[in-house]
C-alpha cells in the first residue's frame, strides 16, 4: 500500500530472534521504523497510541537483550504492546487491532507465546512476573521475568503488594518502571510526587555510573572497593529510595528513549546477580509523533486518524455519552446539594467526573488507580454525612468488591455507585466487559441495584441515588451514547424497587433491565406483527425487585422473558427465585431468562457482540416463540400459536 | 464477682470524658487496671487477647488526648478494640464479647458512637479515616481522624493506596502505626524488613526531640532555626523514610507503652499544623500478660482461659478441622507431585498451609495480607506449569475478585482456590461469613466450583483440583471440624460436574451442596417418618451443574429443594435457570431453593446461625411440606398429603 512507511530493517524482523541479528548501531533506525509502522497501523484502526509510542525503544531493547519468549516479558495493562506485537510475529495482522476477529488491543496468551500473561486491567504485571520467576526457580530452569509497568499503575495497591514480595525472586525478576508521568489522566498522590522528585533531583545515569553499579562483575578486591564507593554515592545522592526500602536494587533514572544507554543497562542487569532489580526509565508518552507528544492524554486512546495532520476521525454527531449525562447531572445536583462528592479512580473523563470537577473541584477526588481506597474512602465520607458517588467502571469495581461488601454493605452506608461500562463494551473486549456487577452486587444484603434504560433514566437514577440515604445504591449504564431521548428538565426521584410498564399487552411480557429495553421494544413490534400482544416492562431495579409488578406480570401473561446485560445469577435468577419461593412455578410458568452467555466474548462492535450473546430483538422473539411452542409434556411443538 | 480485678480508677470511667478528668500521673495505674480488666474479660469469653493487650496504653492516650467521639478513632481490623470498648460505655457488656446477642469482637457502628467505622478485615482504616477527615474539611467542621493500623495490615495494597492519597487531609489525619512486628503470623516481605531496620537503627524518640519536631509552635524566628536543625537531623538520621516519601510527617519510633511519651506526642500532633502525621509506635503484642507475651501468635485468638496460669480451655477432642485435612492432604499429594505450590495470605495456620509448609517449605508462600497479589502470583505460577493452590478464606477472597476474573478466569489458568470459612462462621460474625463465593464464582465462565460435604469429600476435592489442569477450580469448605467420617486412604479423582446420589427416594428430593448434607439427611429421616420417600443428592458442583442428574431428579420427584451455604444467585439460582432454560418449569415444578437469607447475620454459635438462616433440618422439612401443600391454584392447602 502506498501510505505505508518505508521500513527496510523492520521488514527483516518477524520475531525477536531476527531482531537479535541486527547490529547495535542499526537499532536506532530499527526503532524509528517500528515507530512509523505503529503510527501507520493505529492511524488505520484507532486504539491506544501514546503509550505504545513511548515504549518503542524499550520494546526494541528488551527483545534485543533478553531471550524472549523463554524470558517472560509481561506488559502491565498491555495497551502499550502494539510495537511488541509488530515484532513478535503479528505484523501481518497489526491493522486488525481491536477489530472483530482481529488482534486484541492488549496482550493475550492465546495470541502468541510472546504474550505469557494477558492484561488490560492495571498493576498485575509484577505479581505475574514473580509467578514466572518463582516457577522457574522451583523447576531449576533458566529464564527471567521482566515486568514493564507505568508510574500510574504503581499507584495501585496490588503493585505494592507484589513489590513487597519481590525479594524472593532474586535476580530472576526485573521490573522496568516506565515513568511517563502520565497514565490516562495526570497522575495523583504521594508516589507520583516522589517519582517526580527522584527524576528532577538527579541527572540520568551515565554509562560510567552504570558500570560502577554492576561492579560485582569485577575481580573481588576491586569489586569490594567499588561497592563501597557505590553505596556511598547512592546514599549521598538518594538517601535510599522507596524501592530500595522494599528490597529492590534500584537503577535510575535513565533515559528510556536512549538505546545506547538502554542496551548496556539491560545487558548488565541480565548478567548480574543483583536482584530483584527495578529500572527507572523515563519516557515520553506519544514520543516521536508530534500531535501525540503535544497532548498525551488526548492520544491515549484514539479514533482512526490522518498520520500527517494527526486529525482524528470524528465520531458522528449523536446523543450524549452516558458518562457525560451522569457527570453533568451530578454537577448540577451538587449546586444545591453541598453534600455531594464525586470520586474517580484515575478515570476522570471516562466516568464524566471531569464535568463535575470543573464546577466543583473541591468536592471531586481522583484517587489514582486505587479502587479499593476509592470505595472505603467513600464509605468514610458517607459515615460523616456526605453523599459520595464512587464512579467506577463495572469491570474495575471488581477490584473493590470486598470494600463494597465489608465497608459499605455490611455497615449499610449510603455510598452511591455510578457504574459505567456495564454490559459489553466493544473494542476493549472481554477484559473490560461489565458482565458480573448485577450478580455480585444483587447478592448483597442492603444493596440497591438499578440499571438505566436510557439517558433520561440515568438522570433520574443519579438523582434517586443522591436522595437515597438509607443505604448503598448502585446504578449501571453502558459505554457509548444514549438513545437520543429528551433529557428531563427536572430529575425525578424513583420509588425504590418499582419498575414501570412501558407497553401494555396480554400474551407475552418482556421484563427488561437496562438498555436492552430498546431491543425489547423492537421484539415486541415483531411479536405484535405476529399477533402476539406484548407487554414491555422496564424493571429499573434488580434489587429490590418489584415483586408486586412481577407477580402480576407472571400471572397475566402466557410467556414471560427477562432480559439483562449481565451474566447468570443476576436479574433473571432473582425473578426465578421469587417465582420459586412463592410457588408461582408450581402450576407451570413459561418464564425464560436471557442473559450474557457462559463465555468471555472477544472484542467486536457492541451490536455484534450482543447478537453473539443472544440479546438482540430477534433472539428475544425466538425465545418467546420457542417457549410458546413448548408444550406441557416438555417438548417443543411445531406450529402452535405462532 | 470475686475473681474480678480491683479497679478503683477504671470504675470511675464510663466514657472517655471521665478519663479526661484523671490527672496525667494517674494514667499509668489506670492503664494497668484496664489491662487487668481486659485479661479477666477475655478469660471468660475467649477472643482476641494479644492485640488488645498491646494497645492498652495507646487506647488510654488517644482517648485522653483527643476529643472522641467528635474526633474519629478508627481501629484497623478492630480485633484490638476490647480496651477501647471497656472505656467507651460498654464495660457492662464486655463479658458478652463474641457471644450471640453480645458485643461484637470488632468495632461496629451500630454498637457505639465511639465506633465511627466498623472493621474486621484489615487495612481499611486509613481510607476510612481519610473519608472522615475530608468530610470535616468540606463541611468546615472541627474534628480529626485517627487511624490505628498494625504493621501487618500495612502490607496490604489498600493501605498503600490510602497513604498515597493522604496528603490532602492535612493535619486532620493522624495515622498511628502500631508496630508489634507480628500480625497473626510473623510478618513477611520488604515492608516488614524495612520497619525492623527503622526500629533497630535508632533509639526511641526522646521528649527533647519531640519538642524540636514540633518547633513550629515556637515564635517565628526561633521556629525557623529549629526547623532547619530538625530537617538536618532527620536527614542525617533517617535519610527520609518510606512514609515521608509518600507525604507523611513521620514521628518515631516511639515506645507505645510509655504513657509519659505517648501523651505529649499525641498532644503535640493534635496541636500542630504538620500533617498528615504518621506516628510509629512500637508495642508488644500480649504486653503485660506473661503467657501472652511469651507466645504472641498463640494468644492472638484464644479460648476461655485461666487468668493465673494462662491455660486455655481445650476444645473437646473430635474430628479434624477442615483446614488441617486440606493442609495435610495437599502436603501428601505434593510428595509425589512437584508442581504443587501452596499460597496463603498471612493465614498459614488458619488455612492449614502451615502443615504443607512444614514438609515443603520451598513450595509454600506466605505473601502477607495481600490477597490480590496472592491470586495473580498463583496465575503466573500456573502459566508456567505449576499447580498452585491459593488457600484463602471465602470472605477474604473478595479482596481478589478482580484478579480471579481478570488474571485467572479470562485466561483460563488452572489456579486452585481452596476456600476455607465458607458459609457462616460463628463468633466472628457477619464480616467473616463466607456467604457470597458460590454466587460470585459460579457466574464466571471457565470456573469450576465445588463444595465439600464432609472431610472425606475435601480430600477428594483437593486431589481433583490438583489434577485439574483445564482451567480454574475452586472448592469450598466450612470453618470448624469435620463430621467424623473416615478419611479415604486413597483420594479419588471426582468427575467434573457430576454429583452423587446419597440416598434414593421417590417423592421428595433434597439437592445439597456442601456440609448441609448432614441436615439434608436428617430432614430425609423426618420426611420418611411421615411417609415421604426422600432422595438426598450431594451435587458436589455448583458449576458445572450435573445437568443430567438434575433433569432426572426434577422429573422423578414431586418436590425438590436445593440447599446451600450461600446467598442468592448461587446453586439454587443455577438450578432454577437450568429448569427455566429447558422449559422444565413450563408444566409445573415444585422446586424450592434454600439459601442464606437477605441479611447480614451477627455472631452466634454456628448451629444457631444456621437455624436463624433457615438451613437446618427442621426448616428443610417445613419447606418440603409447605411445597407439597401448595396447590395448583397457587395457594397453600391444609392437610394435603403431609
Amino acid at each position: 500500500m502506498t501510505d505505508r512507511p518505508h521500513t527496510p530493517l523492520l521488514d527483516t524482523v518477524d520475531v525477536p530472534a531476527d531482531l537479535r541479528k541486527l547490529k547495535p548501531e542499526d537499532l536506532r533506525q530499527f526503532a524509528d521504523e517500528l515507530r512509523a509502522e505503529m503510527i501507520s497501523a493505529v492511524g488505520t484502526t484507532g486504539g491506544h497510541l501514546g503509550s505504545g509510542l513511548g515504549v518503542v525503544e524499550l520494546t526494541t531493547a528488551i527483545h534485543y537483550v533478553f531471550d524472549t519468549p523463554r524470558d517472560k516479558l509481561v506488559w502491565d495493562v498491555g495497551h502499550q504492546c502494539y510495537p511488541h506485537k509488530i515484532i513478535t510475529g503479528r505484523r501481518d495482522r497489526i491493522r486488525t487491532l481491536r477489530q472483530g476477529g482481529g488482534l486484541s488491543g492488549f496482550t493475550k496468551r492465546s495470541e502468541s507465546e510472546y504474550d505469557p500473561f494477558g492484561a488490560a486491567h492495571s498493576s498485575t504485571s509484577i505479581s505475574a512476573a514473580l509467578g514466572f520467576a518463582i516457577a522457574n526457580k522451583l523447576k531449576d530452569e533458566p529464564g527471567r521475568a521482566i515486568a514493564v509497568i507505568g508510574d500510574g499503575s504503581m499507584s495501585a495497591g496490588m503493585a505494592y503488594e507484589a513489590m513487597n514480595n519481590a525479594k524472593q525472586a532474586g535476580n530472576r525478576l526485573i521490573v522496568i518502571l516506565n515513568d511517563n508521568d502520565m497514565s490516562i489522566a495526570p497522575p495523583v498522590g504521594g508516589l507520583s510526587a516522589y517519582l517526580a522528585k527522584l527524576v528532577s533531583s538527579r541527572p540520568f545515569l551515565e554509562l560510567r555510573e552504570i558500570a560502577r553499579r554492576f561492579a560485582r562483575k569485577l575481580p573481588e578486591p576491586l569489586h569490594k572497593a567499588a561497592k563501597k564507593t557505590d553505596e556511598y554515592a547512592r546514599g549521598m545522592a538518594m538517601g535510599g529510595t522507596l524501592f530500595e526500602e522494599l528490597g529492590f536494587y534500584y537503577v535510575g533514572p535513565i533515559d528510556g528513549h536512549n538505546l545506547d544507554h538502554l542496551i548496556p543497562i539491560l545487558e548488565n542487569v541480565r548478567d548480574s546477580d543483583h536482584g530483584p532489580v527495578l529500572i527507572h526509565a523515563v519516557t515520553k508518552k506519544g514520543k516521536g509523533y508530534a500531535p501525540a507528544e503535544a497532548a498525551a492524554d488526548k492520544y491515549h486512546g484514539v479514533q482512526k486518524f490522518d498520520v500527517i495532520t494527526g486529525e482524528q476521525a470524528k465520531a458522528p454527531p449523536g446523543p450524549p455519552a452516558y458518562q457525560n449525562v451522569f457527570g453533568e447531572t451530578l454537577a448540577k445536583l451538587a449546586e444545591t446539594d453541598k453534600r455531594i462528592v464525586a470520586i474517580t479512580a484515575a478515570m476522570p473523563s471516562g466516568t464524566g467526573v471531569d464535568k463535575f470537577a470543573k464546577v466543583h473541584p473541591d468536592r471531586s477526588f481522583d484517587v489514582g488507580i486505587a479502587e479499593q481506597h476509592a470505595v472505603t474512602f467513600a464509605a468514610g465520607l458517607a459515615a460523616q454525612g456526605m453523599r459520595p458517588f464512587a464512579a467506577i467502571y463495572s469491570t474495575f469495581l471488581q477490584r473493590a468488591y470486598d470494600q463494597v461488601v465489608h465497608d459499605v454493605a455490611i455497615q449499610n452506608l449510603p455510598v452511591r455507585f455510578a457504574i459505567d461500562r456495564a454490559g459489553l463494551v466493544g473494542a476493549d473486549g472481554s477484559t473490560h466487559a461489565g458482565s458480573f456487577d448485577i450478580t455480585y452486587l444483587a447478592t448483597l444484603p442492603n444493596m440497591v441495584v438499578m440499571a438505566a434504560a436510557d439517558e433520561a433514566e440515568l438522570v433520574h437514577m443519579t438523582y434517586t441515588a443522591a436522595e437515597h440515604d438509607a443505604g448503598p445504591i448502585a446504578f449501571r449504564y453502558p459505554r457509548g451514547n444514549g438513545t437520543g431521548v429528551a433529557l428531563p428538565a427536572v430529575p425525578q426521584k424513583l420509588e425504590i424497587g418499582k419498575g414501570r410498564v412501558v407497553r401494555e399487552g396480554k400474551t407475552v411480557a418482556i421484563l427488561s433491565l437496562g438498555t436492552r429495553l430498546a431491543e425489547a421494544l423492537k421484539a415486541a413490534d415483531t411479536l405484535e406483527a405476529r399477533g402476539l400482544s406484548t407487554s414491555v416492562i422496564d424493571l429499573r431495579f434488580a434489587k429490590p425487585l418489584d415483586e408486586e409488578l412481577i407477580r402480576r406480570t407472571l400471572a397475566a401473561h402466557e410467556v414471560c422473558v427477562t432480559v439483562e446485560e449481565g451474566s447468570i445469577g443476576g436479574l433473571g435468577a432473582h425473578v426465578l427465585t421469587l417465582a420459586s419461593d412463592e410457588g408461582l412455578i408450581d402450576a407451570g410458568l413459561k418464564l425464560r431468562t436471557l442473559r450474557l452467555p457462559d463465555m468471555f466474548q472477544d472484542q467486536d462492535k457492541p451490536e455484534l457482540q450482543y447478537d453473539a450473546a443472544g440479546l438482540n430483538a430477534p433472539q428475544i422473539v425466538d425465545t418467546v416463540l420457542k417457549a410458546l411452542r413448548h408444550n406441557s409434556a416438555g417438548v417443543e411443538e411445531a406450529g402452535v400459536r405462532a
